[in-house]
């Protein structure tokens, strides 16, 4: 049997290795100009890591008006770059290209739009592909881990240069959702309305897996080094197949059944072990699109910081305890100690029991935490948005981000006193396209997001 | 940042070549003990391949009666051997050792119980780790594509050999669900009834997409060697992390909301790029546990054969025309032509136009297939079941065989004229555990069975 599908691959390698020769190292990332901010002010991350200084990223769409009170700052999802529109400086399409612009749903005859690369990403913001100024270095994974809280706070830093004080909107959709959120409880004072679109307020264990499964598909791709593949052939085979598992995610639904079904790429040709599905190719279309556009440790830290995400207040507890015990580290005299680099070793923790499952006679429901109550936890540690109108929108055919998640946060808002929630759940009848219908549905999502501005 | 996990995998990769010096080539799978069946009488397959002679592994359960017209015939999932219940060969615990005996769902008072390794996997049947009788050497991938229809032909072949004309019920769950369901469409009158647990009569695009990933990683660790990795280190690696993907597919429900929710395998520690979440460290136990045990070759076929599994009419249709073009294949004096042999490649096959979407203004849902409405190609298709009674159960929270997909056999059984069609769908209020619930749940699952047989 032959494998044209691994032929591919192989062919590939050669090919990154004889362009490296030619042209210096492989790779590096972008989607076109855009504007930078640097801050060179140090900045402690939540979980102790510190950056001397970082770049952000940006591109920003519209005027910004005299009282500088009609800022739209736009979170991206995962792998997104600040490109979300055209503009003169780089008239490529942008991600969310339709969805702003004048009378859009972020409407620019309006709105300053401001969309940035996230801390961690490969975009120009600083990432684990950034050269470590203390060392000339690529950070690779000797960069600290990051979460959304770190990201929301780069953001805002942003804001500080640009003389914005307070938002008019936090807006995004996926990971993007779970920062708008974020914003508004880090930032509750600077941030006039919250549209939070497929997200969360904490990420739940099929996402987590799903996200572990890419990152260890990954990190299983010899290239990848454990992160030190920068100048060398990347591991793009790893996120070839890390960025098929994630399409799963973002795409499967109902309209899968209508669009592929069982249909074969070339039914006059026997099945075989590498793609033959229309499915198949789909996915494998996919993987090659994304395969050497992004940062491979840039998704195993932006991913991780998804997995970490939870607003919960028993969490926000932790990360402040853990923040006003690092805050030394900011001192200009600070030096690290031996102990407090080795607790930031990974750690493969199996549990002292392993689980051994066994049938049961009977199985209770009742304890079910989908049963429609919502934690306290989570309406204690949203209760900072209280008084900020909220959208909420959810689909119901997103598996990733599934509909369950945005009713807990709008029901946890409620709960908190917020009397200004929208919530929208889009069902089977008007959005088939799962997690990734907020970049499609521009008249179900775009036109919510639009009146919700507006109002 | 240290890396642990990995570090295993290399570990393991050394004790594997130390071992096999001193032992012998790797792998050989076994779960104890078994009968087994060799048909001597060549086999033409589905998709043109033959088979000179095969082997079925097969174990029994309770007593056959004087007529022979007690028997199940019990189906298994993909990765399991014939092993459903210790017997005194084979002391150790089934795989459905609480669902056999006497009393139980299948009583072994009243039944005698049949269950076979599938004809490709790894457990005693012909597979690719067989040797094949043409040049003595392993398979490997010159093993040919089957399909279910193929599984399900050896095993009455079986059948013959111990003169059992009709079964007394096929029953199966998972991929023994579309077995128990396809015997009963290529040997109506040699089937009393049928249970089909959380099975279904084509395979969705999800679920091929969920499997194609599985298979893309495991064909990328570079110790699967296309196949050619006996007597040398087996991609374990490959093997585990598809066994991580496949574990999300068949446990991933409430249950797991409530198990494992966002608690991590040990909070004192920072969180790391290798697993730390609780979910994380139990979807790699259960990698680690998998990822010698079963034959990596044999997961690659088996869940390709899910994948083409279509009890629609026009593709039994193909499957006829194409059996009647190849079975003078059969014939003693046949020699295979090159170009038949060419025709076994497996190809890439990619789209003439990659799939780019665009935004969209309008999306019309009104085409769906989701509506509830039956294919009349599937209404055809299992239209030889008309008369054979048929348990067809489903659990709500599956997402691998989503309940639906359980849904559209009975209703088009239904249409077919099938008037003792029982269809039973376990809510999110009694079956919390996905997919696996037909390992788990006893009462439900089990009571089901048993009252469908005793009827």
């Amino acid at each position: 049997m032959a494998f044209p599908c691994l032929d591919a691959i192989e062919m590939r390698t050669k090919e990154i290795e004889s362009r490296s020769m030619v042209n210096g190292p492989e790779p590096s990332y972008t989607t076109g100009a855009h504007k930078t901010f640097t801050s060179k002010t140090p900045m402690l991350l939540d979980y102790g890591g510190i950056l001397q200084e970082f770049t952000i990223a940006y591109e920003t769409w519209g005027e910004l008006n005299v009282d500088r009170s009609n800022v739209i700052l736009l979170h991206t999802g995962l792998s997104a770059s600040s490109h979300a529109k055209s503009n003169p400086d780089n008239p490529r399409f942008g991600w969310w290209e339709k969805f702003i612009g004048p009378g859009c749903a972020l409407d620019t005859d309006r709105f300053f739009v401001i969309c940035t690369n996230v801390l961690g990403g490969c975009y120009g913001s600083t990432g684990p592909s950034s050269i470590d100024p203390a060392d000339g270095e690529r950070y690779a994974t000797r960069f600290p881990i990051m979460t959304m809280g770190d990201m929301v706070s780069a953001q805002f830093r942003l804001l500080d240069h640009l003389g914005v004080e307070k938002l008019y909107a936090s807006v995004g959709a996926s990971m993007g959702g779970m920062q708008s959120l974020a914003a508004g409880v880090l930032f509750p004072e600077r941030v006039g309305k919250i549209a939070s679109i497929s997200g969360c307020a904490r990420s739940h264990p099929y996402s987590i897996a799903m996200r572990h499964a890419q990152r260890q598909v990954l990190m299983a791709d010899p290239n990848w080094n454990r992160g030190f593949y920068y100048g060398k052939v990347p591991p793009h085979l790893g996120l070839k197949l890390a960025r098929q598992i994630a399409t799963v995610t973002y795409r499967s639904g109902p309209e899968w059944e209508q669009r592929f079904g069982r249909q074969r790429a070339d039914p006059s040709r026997p099945p075989a072990l590498c793609p033959d599905f229309l499915i198949e190719t789909y996915l494998d279309h996919a993987g090659e699109k994304f395969c050497l556009e992004y940062d491979a440790n840039s998704l195993l830290y932006v991913s991780k910081a998804m997995d970490l995400f939870d607003l919960g207040a028993e969490y926000q507890e932790v990360i402040r305890k853990q923040r006003e015990r690092n805050k030394h580290k900011l001192s200009p005299n600070h030096v690290e100690e031996l102990s407090e680099q080795s607790a930031s070793q990974c750690s493969l923790i199996l549990p002292s029991q392993p689980y051994t499952e066994q049938p049961r006679e009977d199985i209770d429901a009742s304890t079910t935490t989908d049963d429609g109550s919502i934690p306290p936890d989570l309406v204690a540690g949203l209760a900072p948005m209280r008084n900020i109108p909220t959208l909420v929108l959810g689909v119901t055919s997103d598996i990733l981000f599934p509909a369950w998640q945005q009713r807990e946060v709008a029901e946890a808002l409620k709960k908190a006193g917020n009397r200004r929630v929208t919530h929208v759940e889009l069902g089977e009848d008007v959005s088939l396209f799962g997690h990734d219908s907020f970049l499609l549905d521009i008249k179900n999502i775009g036109g919510s997001v639009r009146r919700f501005l507006e109002g």
